[in-house]
């Protein structure tokens, strides 16, 4: 099957290359607008966007990180928290709360033109910890998998990629498209 | 000057109305997506996607929260944190950190079709305080003015109107109309 997978990340492509074999997928950059909503929402809103605009089936990938003190946020609005403050004072928003668990997750959002849009989501449950390690993703460095003893920014990549929500979401895509 | 204000509420409605005397304001309801990114950008873009598509004149409105310790953050997504853990529980974000100085903030984007957007913006400094008073407007029990002894949900709403960043923005937009 011949996808567009919506991004300007050249290793977001390769990974997806690597998951969803067998099936011809482009990379390609679209300017579409970053919304505000729940996951689910956006992912779907944005995939039927690229689909219409590029006239062919497209699918985008939406990340998250969603605290259970503050009921879901700053979830999609991480990437701008970050941005803004620096992922070590991240988890100072937490400090006038108990609970330090999150949700890390991946929406994927695809849609054929003209149909209506299909999310698959991964979601992997942790908690929020002081900074640990390096990483190329922004807030992995305070996020540690519930059960584990490292941050996703200590593990080496084979180890985060196994686990990671990025991977959940696409074995569910994969699965649907292999049906 | 005939304007669209491109609005659901009516009480923003007769509010600009009062400001922008002497031109012909009328109220619509234009499904718009909610975009991320910085105030001033996404009054742009939303003026001109609703100029765009109504084909005439239009304004937008929109209103962020930025506490100066999170730089700027919550901002435009002040309303979404409000909604997940209410109006009570926003001062705590601020709990590991000294400083409570904040901004309210009103931008009013405006595009007139086929032209490039404007944009005015009202700012009332104060700080983040435990909530009092209780006000039709989510986070208004959290903000203290600079300078004041009480919350915008204490004071009489004549009383907020005359300082608020909606007056500020507003009385901008007018001097522009009137030139």
């Amino acid at each position: 099957m011949k996808l567009i997978f919506v991004t300007g990340n050249r290793n977001k492509l390769r990974e997806a290359r690597q998951i969803l074999k067998g099936h011809d997928i482009s990379g390609m950059k679209v300017e579409l607008p970053e919304l505000q909503g729940k996951p689910i929402d956006i992912a779907k809103r944005k995939a039927a966007m690229a689909a219409e605009i590029v006239g062919e089936t497209c699918f985008v990938e939406d990340t998250a990180l969603s605290f259970d003190a503050l009921s879901g946020m700053p979830g999609p609005y991480i990437k701008d928290f970050e941005q803004a403050i620096g992922v070590e004072k991240l988890p100072r928003l937490l400090d006038g709360f108990s609970d330090k668990k999150a949700s890390a997750i991946v929406t994927i959002g695809y849609c054929e033109p003209g149909k209506a849009p299909k999310v698959f989501q991964g979601v992997v449950r942790g908690k929020i910890v002081e900074a640990r390690g390096i990483s190329n993703f922004g807030w992995d460095p305070i996020f540690q998998p519930a059960g584990k003893r490292k941050t996703f920014a200590e593990m080496p990549a084979e180890e985060k990629n196994r686990i990671s929500h990025r991977k959940k979401a696409f074995e569910k895509f994969n699965s649907f498209l292999e049906r």
